[in-house]
């Protein structure tokens, strides 16, 4: 042991008790978290939010965003790996209040893996690129051995700005502000689970892998600094999200399961497969924590935006239960809405 | 079909005669050129550098770049899969002449993989960033199941700042400026290599794995506008990065084969291996295209550095020959350098 190093020699996450990756430390849940807190973030010696970073350059505000896309299948009803990137990516930086300024995509191929499908997955994030109106200006490819990667995986990493008066955090979440999001949970998952299982429904159900640049830049434009936070309810659904904002800003949230919009297909499959909708990945929604004065004005203008038509209040953040998410039931019941350990559904972005 | 559509639906490169992904076609010799500038830039509307872009922010010159780190083993003399990705991505900005701001990484576990490695992986780099100087600010994990990926993929990304009076690219390469190279080649890929072929040699070969922020600042510093392309030689190794810039700025290349610097035991390897050095990955070299004026002092300024000790000029810019890079034997000869088909070494980095 170097005495006196700068870096933490022993890993702070106790390995006697997980000693292998497990698909669950990628889920979103619980050790996920601990994973990043106990390794991640010693290690890197990085704290920060992990979903997007602010960094400041030339008096502008920039955010900084990295993913790293493995769904499976790549390709699902409602999108594939390529659009999915881009979008994710953009909103993540949408999540920070930014606008996108730049794309950046890596591709790891397997060898083996058709070529005409690596063009329908480039092509695939190239038009959502173009669609969102940002361009893809560098990037990387590495091939690996048949049976050392999966098909493809595509990793993003985004640069947005900041516009002025914008100024959203988990940590700026408070008693009396509404919880907004704008339009039907569960989607996503659902769709690439339906696909995975071989599950036939009357209806297609579709991912809801969608942009939100736009719809949050009409969001702020109406209520700009009154806009607290915003999540985009990825892996580990609406209840992680929610979750992570209640413990950070250390208030509690409370949902109303009667307003929460899920389809009833959606509702029918979770049913099935035995999944609970509010823990399942949504990659076209977001999270909007905002003054509840303003609450009337960021409906209308969700609702006016193709993206947010079916937008709800869901709940409110109190005083009560600091970090933590209760649900008051449709029959007047209420329970605790924890974190997963894991999580339901892997390889889901 | 869809006429008129903005984007285009056939893929320009020929499918019949490569119609899965070959390890090839990550080697950074032909067939991955060919994938690059017929797939990928096609699809997703870009056309630019691969290896690093420059966007303008508030007045600032910022350098953008992403790499994926697939190599195995992950761990080699000399350095692993976390402090080479940092030292990468510190690379690329560098050979874009920017000083590192921020990094964002990125890792794909694969199920199984032992999570005290991960802690190994993450610590090497941040421990690579914090000698650097450059926070990681953001980042992503994903879990693949087992049989789908291998331990460990490494994805790093960084934004730099551009100093004011830097104009580095290859397109600047004229004839008349001298080739610069911070020291031995080759030690990189001949590291791995000899991890995976199990060879002894006398003494254990080391990667050169290395940030060159600061020789680079050392360089710019004395020769600022006369340093015309900085070029790091990671795959492909010296033959291609030459090739790119002599068919990019359509000038020929002159290498003097007695001034390259290999060390034997290197040397020694290739033999071993049916290896060629010119095509061999280095991770710590850095590839100065400078005025000729500004030579000497160049070459004292990087030899006052301890990465560049051992630096040399080995070769020029000509009008001769454009478009390609040819060799002055020993003996007086000379032979084109030509780049490879695929490449010598796979998932070298």
């Amino acid at each position: 042991m170097e005495r006196g190093s700068p870096f933490q020699l022993e890993c702070p996450l106790p390995l006697d008790e997980y000693p292998h990756v497990l698909l669950a430390h990628g889920g979103g849940g619980r050790l996920m978290h601990m994973l990043l807190e106990r390794l991640f973030f010693p290690a890197l010696g990085s704290s920060g939010d992990h979903d997007g970073a602010l960094l400041e350059v030339g008096g502008v505000r920039l955010a900084f965003t990295t993913d790293a896309f493995v769904v499976s299948p790549w390709r699902f009803p409602g999108g594939d790996i390529g659009s999915l990137a881009v979008h994710g990516t953009v909103n993540d930086l949408a999540a920070c209040g930014a606008r996108p300024l730049a794309l950046a995509t890596a591709f790891i191929l397997e060898e083996g893996f058709p070529v005409e499908s690596v063009w329908e997955v480039a092509r695939s994030a190239g038009e959502a690129a173009t669609r969102v109106g940002v361009p893809v200006v560098t990037g990387d490819t590495k091939v690996v051995d048949r049976g050392k990667g999966d098909g493809i995986f595509v990793i993003t990493t985004g640069v947005g700005v900041v516009p002025e008066g914008v100024d959203v955090a988990p940590a700026r979440a408070r008693p009396g502000d509404v919880i907004v999001i704008n339009g039907f949970i569960a989607d996503h998952g659902i769709a690439i689970m339906s696909v995975r299982e071989g599950l036939a429904f009357e209806t297609t159900l579709q991912s809801d892998s969608a942009p939100l640049h736009d719809l949050v830049a009409a969001v702020l434009e109406v209520a700009r600094g009154q806009v607290h936070v915003m999540r985009d309810p990825t892996r580990g659904g609406v209840a992680t999200a929610l979750n992570e904002i209640a413990r950070v800003a250390g208030v509690g949230i409370e949902l109303d399961e009667a307003s929460l919009p899920v389809r009833p297909e959606v509702q029918g499959a979770c049913e099935l497969l035995g999944l609970d909708p509010l823990y399942v990945a949504n990659e076209g929604k977001m999270l909007f924590v905002i003054a509840p004065d303003v609450a009337e004005h960021v409906l209308e203008a969700m609702r006016g935006h193709p993206l947010g038509q079916d937008a709800a209040v869901i709940g409110r953040v109190v005083d009560e239960h600091p970090g933590r998410v209760v649900m008051r039931s449709r029959i007047g019941g209420r329970r605790v809405v924890d974190v997963l350990s894991g999580e339901q559904l892997p390889r889901i972005c």
